[in-house]
């Protein structure tokens, strides 16, 4: 039981003075460091999600599985899944995050019936139970996987099949049911199959009409389960289907508005979907952040020469630094968090590589957030921004933003005042002062 | 004032049996034909678009114009642009297309001050008037140029500055009052400036208030006008901002219904802009419909492979089918119609390109009427794609579509009932179904 | 060993007649009807892979497997492989295929030692030139899996480790040797591993070097073994990895041309690689064949909202016209043919539909040869290309196709002949007149 | 002739310690601080562009011009353009950078006749001469623009019209000359209409053969010229033509090989190019570098989720320190530079923006100078790369390398060691490596 699954790997040290080979070291994230009244720690309430790191295989639409762990005897076991379960959580305490995320259909293994698969997971977070408490790692949000199975090969919630339908209704429950055991603080659905490959045999209607009723049907067991935490809809939009109706983070807004549903849901944003949807890399966070919807951040990228989904580990402090502002614009994401939806490269099969890939996002991310603060602290480009709009703050300028005008009045100002000037946009200086940060 | 500004031709006619170099006239389209209880004519709507088409020069960001045309001196003189007005309608009519769309800015030169311009627009707008009076041909919509101008170049109505909002308001307002004034059947708000280039610079939520209020506005000068006609918003994502707030359908169905503006305001498609937001051809005409927001179809179409608006003329039939199939589906269009957004080829430099153009769209559009009748009427996609869903008219299937069911009594039944199975989905089956048909 | 695994199903008729539903018979495809002084058969040389079609099991990055066929237990017995083979040629024979083409690797399970692979090998390909010489099926290609063990996960013939090189060199001999046995027309190389995932830790001339190499023994081996066929190299810009090697057609001339291996390969074209390098879908194929290096076709295509490899079956007949006329263009693809690399989307599980979409794409294929032998036939539109670069022909246009003349001659017959006039393009004319035929 | 177009701007100053908002002075570049052995300007070779700088005018698809230039009265005549040009001269005097770069048509205005064209030319090069000999500021290169002119809007060297062939080439012998008397150290070919709109129209051999024989006069006439600089190509895939025949750097090599120009022409690579063709921003100045082909680069940027060209001034240090990594590799770009073809943003209406722009951009690659270095000099990350391919310096893997050995050699190697192992790519300790540096 108290097997070391990571030999020879210690807890991860700070060492700001590391040199370019020492990436089993933070150089940027120190987790007691204050940074605008916080901890680092609690800023940036980093996750690692079980799926990837520890149910990932490397195996790809070419090629077979690469990533042979120690500890995983490939079988569908109990004692497997255990075994998983407690490198996880070495891994976890090792690295240092204080929050992981699973699927359902992760840590247990699926049984001939309902009825065991559900037992499977009453003994499984059993297990995950004893080991939060024991390390004080918190789960920031479950989920219900409900895509890889064959049963959802047509949608979930948004399938053609009333019995599908209900099918999935019963897995949620369950694992709304654990999120509670667990205290999770989210419940996040990913929809990965809500969507079509052809419109030819679609009824969109019917779809969008049933996912939306899903959906009130979880904001409603929620009540009755008492369990606080958000609930939280991912974007992404295509892949595995061809069309995805949760798109990116103003579709789902709408889809909610629509459906009354607004009050209920918040949204789990990964810029590797936003990327995916056309926009720039942290376009969905702002949006989601500037309508009040903005939960939880599963904090990944692509590459941007790449159409598909390639969950990396985020590397780049100017994205980092933006994703940080606007979190820090906020007040920050509690109760959701950084989620690493992230996968090692299926070419990186070392243990090590497990450790160095979230390294060097969690220092990314770190020096983001210091960077942010920076701005923010400075006050240089959001004063100037604020300069920008100051026309809004008063006179018809202010009439215009409350919605207190009409068309004739705006004419007569027009009439009396002439045409208007247009002052540079001045985005190479914008750019300038940001690249003064990172 | 009688003058012919394409001699040499006449009326295109309808020549089912033409040859392939027989451009000149059409195969399909027989304006007075019945399909599915309606004329061709009444389904199609048809309009030519007067920027592309007379104000269009060919030129784009490498080169300059190649667009000569004998009745265009290139100036901006009032005697200009009412020669040009006068070859238009000799162009529709010759054409055989009963509508036009504009924006303000097309048809008159700007004056010195907005009171020259605007004098310019009721001069010019008197002689379209009378040319829509002696032609029959009617306006489709009109719509404000909010975008050209340099005092535009930071957006319109969501502007970092109050007074270019009220100059676009006071735009707009003239706007109206000429579309009542040349009876339009709706009113276009295409926003290719409302947005962002760089997130650095920019205040979101500010900028998506003031255009929602500038859109509350709109609505409301409308009523006091006493103009029935609709209200569209044309979504795009990108080009010329890098970023448009008006993404796609459900983005902006999301924008209004966040703003509570979803009954004063309907959607205007243009697949071209659909497919740039990375969906296929059909897509948001199919959701916009869905969701009882579609107004209109800007026809055309892009290149796959480019990602710009190429705005070229649509000849492809399966999508014209897949786009006449959602428009039987719903009724038709009206007020809407099938307005050709679309420009020649910039080395499609011979007036007869003008109308080989406009021919082979309105055919390939006509074709397509023709498939999406006979697909609805033989019933067989139809009724296939109705057996598929048939789960949710009865029993349990139905209490999920109307939202009378819980999480509870869904796992009842799957406890009852068992897993479920998972029937093919059939997309090559569709496909060749639909094969037959195009 | 004469068991029927596709009971039900006869073999596929011919019956142009049938309605939308009768997806299960060929409404175009009539092997013997003579097109342009050829069968059918004989132009459209279709192939199906073993790969998808009989290997494929539905599981995408998302999901398990869907596919579940009743020939096949899930174990990589020799038992197993023979089954799937006897059930792939009773396929073969019910649609009306003349080839098949498969890698090394999905015939016959990968043992323990190269030396067990090897036997197993052997083996299966008894069997295989037995069912060969039973219906006359015949092997268009074959081709060895260099991809999927996790041994080539940094590449195979570019790979950092000599000894992978040597590896995959072996792998590829054996593979040859039965190429030679089954009496293969053509032998493909695609390196989907042949590339980088990171530039950071590449070293791209030496990875292009070795590869270069590789294919000279490739080569060297062929005329050893006095193969006859063509060797191929099939394109394709990224995935799995993030960069390869052979990122389209004018890429894979470029090298082999930089490394003198223009003689000794072609280029087997897929147009769902092609799209994903950006270019149109018949582009590839007009570009092989211009410089005389198309060899074959995988004939299949993907969605262009898409970023990755769908591998659908071909269903649009104007781009199946537009390659079809580059193949009735350069005589014919023999020894090559248009092998269908598609594969059954996940979702269509039934044993039908591996016929549906099987004789939907040769219907498609058949309808484009029919409208591509129309098209040369009626001559209109080759006439009109041909006019259009007339001026070549003769005088100092001749001088310049033919490398004669200089910029000093030229600008004499500049001097005295002034500007140029510059006709229209008319692209809409030619599009209305491709419209004509398909 | 002293006038003073930037008043208020003096020389910008190197100050290191400047603040955020201080973007009209330089941080990192300081020309002659010693980097590896040469002066920064040394290794830069910064160069301004005249068209984007001093021709822009803010004018898109959608938009009218909104850069008014002081200097510039918008007219055709020579005055003006030795305004502007007098204009460019302070600019690169203030800025700091000792290169330029033109096309032909924007220093001197067209005339009515070739003839006048050219003499303009020559007395607007007159003045260029006079002021590079007063301000030691030189020409990097020259460039003829064949693409803005209706007539070459189906092409310049490709046109299927001989008659415009000739032209160009007329076109580009006077260039040529001016480029000599300029001593302009390299001449650009880039060619945005040499390609297809619609391969209908298109005889695709017949525009290559003529484009190669055209390459072969420029090279010849340049022999004749006594030039010494070089010719050099820039790829771009596609804007404004759909296709471009020089896709991307490999189909330009595989062009120029086909055809016999290897030896003649090296590539001019510029990044946002790169990435339309779906590659990384740096990959085509390392292909073009590893094949001895890396000329010079156009050092700009573009928007990952844009589809067209925005030329905007490149900011990203990661990206910088990429393209100076291989350039130091190379050993400089002697007699090439950096030539920033980046335009302002057309809502940058400042002329400090100008500015501004510049000294970002300087900035940064002054940064990825600096970070290059850091690496090779480290050689951290350089030898772990040469460690990963150390295999190929001796033995079996040595004589891959040189193409000495075979099939069957290499089947004996694997026979006798058995099957190889596979160590990890380690791609996230590469990225955190960079991550060191930048």
């Amino acid at each position: 039981e108290d097997a070391t699954f990571f030999a020879g790997i210690d807890k991860i040290p700070f060492r700001p003075s590391g040199g370019p080979n020492d990436t089993m070291a933070f150089r940027h994230y120190d987790p007691k460091q204050i940074v605008m009244g916080r901890t680092m720690e609690e800023w940036l309430r980093f996750s690692v999600c079980f799926w990837h790191t520890f149910r990932g295989t490397g195996a790809d639409p070419f090629g077979f599985p690469t990533l042979i762990r120690p500890w995983d005897d490939g079988s569908d076991t109990m004692a497997n899944a255990k075994r998983r379960l407690r490198a996880a959580f070495e891994f976890f305490v090792k690295l240092g995050v204080k929050y992981w995320t699973f699927h359902d259909r992760d840590i247990a293994p699926e049984g001939n019936t309902l009825a065991e698969t559900n037992r499977n997971l009453d003994e499984i977070t059993d297990l995950a139970l004893e080991l939060q408490k024991k390390t004080g790692v918190k789960c920031l949000w479950a989920t219900s996987n409900l895509f890889a199975s064959p049963k959802y090969m047509n949608g979930a919630a948004s399938n053609p099949d009333s019995h599908v339908v209900a099918f999935a209704a019963t897995q949620v429950k369950k694992c709304m049911d654990i999120a509670v055991k667990l205290g999770a603080e989210n419940f996040v659905f990913w929809g990965g199959r809500e969507g079509y490959h052809t419109i030819l045999n679609t009824d969109v209607l019917t779809e969008l009409t049933n996912m939306a009723n899903f959906f009130k049907m979880a904001a409603a067991y929620k009540k009755k389960l008492g369990f606080t935490g958000n609930l939280l809809i991912e974007p992404k939009p295509k892949e595995p289907a061809k069309h995805q109706y949760d798109y990116d983070a103003m579709t789902v807004i709408g889809f909610l508005k629509h459906f009354g549903l607004d009050k209920e849901y918040k949204l789990n944003i990964e810029p590797n979907h936003t990327t995916l949807a056309g926009h720039g890399y942290e376009h969905d966070i702002i949006m989601a952040s500037a309508f009040g919807m903005l939960g939880s951040v599963d904090s990944n990228t692509g590459s941007p020469d790449l159409g598909w989904d390639t969950d990396q580990f985020p590397m780049d402090t100017k994205n980092a630094t933006l994703v940080l502002k606007a979190i820090l614009e906020q007040g920050g994401l509690k109760p959701g968090g950084l989620n690493f939806d992230c996968k090692v490269r299926r070419e990186s099969t070392d243990l090590r590589d497990m450790f160095i890939s979230h390294i060097g996002a969690m220092d990314t991310f770190s020096r983001g957030l210091k960077n942010a603060a920076a701005i923010l602290e400075d006050g240089v480009i959001p004063g100037q921004v604020k300069e920008r709009y100051s026309s809004f703050q008063t006179g018809i300028g202010e009439k215009i933003n409350k919605g207190q005008t009409s068309f004739e009045e705006l004419e007569e100002y027009v009439t009396k005042n002439g045409a208007p000037s247009n002052p540079s946009g001045r985005q190479e200086h914008y750019e300038s002062m940001m690249n003064h940060y990172v």
